[in-house]
């Protein structure tokens, strides 16, 4: 199945430079896809600081429990991800698999078993051909490149219609660092379980405690106030690496105002890498910005947000290009969290559409109708009765998504 | 927009026999549709006793707050149901609007406005034209008939492709009764609201009270076991009315023995109405059957199962006959409820796909793929922690659910 490019794709792949200490490479080891790659391996030549965000599906596959125990540690010398099957409920088989390839990784490599970091995407269910993957590795390793990131954007693939990457820089003390990131969807994206996978390394220096702290809580404002299908994935893996090499002084404390930029510059990534997630969304031919607020708290109008960017009947009045704010209300009522009907108030594309709960006297409809018709989608929702505030996206519900995932398996 | 009948639609619609004590009319007001019925009046020669669950969404309509006040008293006169506007969000102008039908309502029938009820179906944050509903008022109370039933559930449609009724006759100490239901659905059809609208009325005699806990009650496990597309209405009302004519001994204990055969038969007319809402739901093609056992508690495996029920990517996968069941561990992994994935088994029309966390060895997929194809779906999951069960309804998500929603309000 060829599926068109999202019209929502950047114009091209950004450039990521090299990043020293870390190499990639990619190969093909035929699990499900034919010529195409779908293995890709990480390299830290010495073992780098490591933190992770993964699924709190309560049925993760096997390899997210194996990043979950080996996270602990808090080094990496190896990131191993392929794409065409998540190695998910696949019971003692799926531990096998894992573990065959931490092993394989440790032959190659030379490092520890603890060191060694896992992640699968794809169909759920099947057993992991492993052995193809541990196959690859001597290839893999051989081919490592500090250039590779595109190549590595691509491998992990699966019905994402481009590949996504982002890169920053800034500055820790006198030290000039870079972040590099890659990401994938598409579907199964929902909030509280990061994206699907999404891998990034920077050269700083930071403990792994200090990473853990600053990946948390910038998937905190990034991947997890976005969803494309409410849908949770048993695989989402967000892994940031630091492999040191920028030579800053090492950071340890996460309140130390050197971070200040480093920070910035982090949470500006993960917000591109999330936004070119949803832009991928399945069949997405919008993306939609909803921003909520006079909501109870920031974690209420986090929630309102999220059921208007879930309900159907929003997101398919947006594929249709109608302004149906009748449906944003009722996904208000819906939500759980404390709202004042008589008090709501409604904007698309800037125009206040409804407000003290009742359709706006003699509003311009044209705008609206114009901006309906746009590719990107500005929602705001006041539910009058408090100071929380958030920002979420998705996307809208196409007849491509039916198309896509009707037929995935097959 | 003309929609083709469901092919889960009943052959015909049922027999519904006239009810001693209530009579009903339809009519064209042209609130919206062209050439149909919109409005219905049920009119009862005396005061009913009257019970009634309504949606909980928070941005209830202005009827819904109706309705709720008046429920207090118990007592019904009239039930007036319009199609095409919701009159929900619509402010001082909704009230304006509601007091405008009751007051048409008190001096056509010379009822009491608390005896009034009211309910709208169809688009939200439009001012309704409520003048139009009351200048129809004296046709509809000159031509009720107790034999109208068929063209009331045709008057109170919006997006359903057929109309929903179903009657049942049970037995009360040494007396027959009648129940006889109409419903609507079909979008917005989610759980813990009722469905849109449904409408029921017996001739036994039953006080308030005890009607409210046997509807309730009924309600939990029909309607709130259903689901379309997991969107709450902001003007579900499931209203049932008895006129006590059937001359039975007054029921005013729940408890009373003399009601087991009226609760089975209310029962079964609950889930019939439901299942026809469900069977409806838009561009539905397969009705799917969950059972859940296996969980904490019949609380714990409904939420199981609703959350089954409505994820995108296992309703896309049915309405593609894929048995892609790695997406109903993905759904149980995200309920947030109690589950053991190495214990997880599921079922697909009788064959075990998968067992103690994994797939099932060697099972036979072909009767599997006979099935898929069928119109009649049955899953079955056991999250293997506990003794809860429950059984949730819902049907595919297929191209025309986007057809009809993306140009509903056009």
């Amino acid at each position: 199945m060829a599926l068109p490019v999202s019209p929502l794709a950047p114009e091209s792949f950004p450039e990521l430079p090299p990043i020293e200490g870390v190499t990639l490479a990619t190969g093909k080891a035929g699990i499900k896809y034919k010529d195409r790659t779908d293995v890709c391996l990480f390299e830290f030549a010495k073992p780098a600081a490591i933190a992770g965000v993964m699924t709190r599906s309560l049925t993760a596959s096997a390899p997210v429990d194996w990043c979950r125990k080996n996270l602990k540690g808090g080094k990496a010398r190896a990131i191993l991800i392929n794409a065409g099957n998540a190695n998910a409920f696949t019971g003692s088989a799926g531990v096998a698999a894992v573990k065959l390839c931490a092993k394989g990784l440790v032959e190659t490599l030379g490092c520890k078993t603890t060191e060694t970091f896992l992640a699968s995407t794809g169909v759920i269910g099947e057993p992991l051909p492993a052995q193809k993957i541990v196959d690859a590795l001597a290839r893999l390793h051989e081919a490592q490149r500090a250039d590779a990131w595109a190549e590595a954007a691509k491998a992990i693939m699966t019905t994402d219609t481009y590949p996504k990457g982002a890169s920053r820089m800034a500055v820790i003390g006198d030290k000039t660092v870079t972040i590099n990131g890659i990401a994938k969807g598409s579907g199964m994206v929902a909030p509280d379980m990061a994206t699907m996978l999404s891998f990034i390394v920077t050269d700083a220096n930071i403990s792994p405690e200090v990473l853990q702290a600053l990946l948390a809580r910038g998937a905190d404002r990034s991947f997890n106030c976005m969803t494309v299908d409410g849908d949770t994935s048993t695989s989402d893996t967000l892994l940031l690496a630091a492999t040191g090499t920028a030579g800053n002084k090492k950071i340890i404390d996460k309140a130390d105002p050197d971070l200040r930029l480093f920070r910035r510059a982090l949470d500006d990534l993960l917000m591109d890498l999330a936004l070119q997630v949803v832009k991928d969304g399945e069949g997405a031919e919008k993306l939609v910005t909803i921003k909520v607020s006079g909501a109870a708290s920031a974690r209420a109008a986090r929630r309102i947000g999220l059921t208007i960017a879930n309900s159907p009947l929003v997101k398919t009045a947006i594929a249709g290009e109608d302004a149906n704010w009748g449906r944003i209300v009722m996904a208000v009522g819906k939500a759980g969290e404390k709202a004042d009907r008589d008090k709501l108030s409604i904007s698309m594309g800037g125009v206040v559409l409804a407000e003290k709960g009742e359709r706006a006297p003699d509003f311009d409809e044209a705008p609206v109708a114009q901006h309906m018709m746009g590719r990107d989608i500005q929602i705001e929702v006041d539910v009058g009765v408090g100071r929380g505030r958030a920002t979420v996206w998705t996307c809208d519900l196409t007849h491509r998504y039916i198309d896509i995932n009707a037929d995935y398996r097959s």
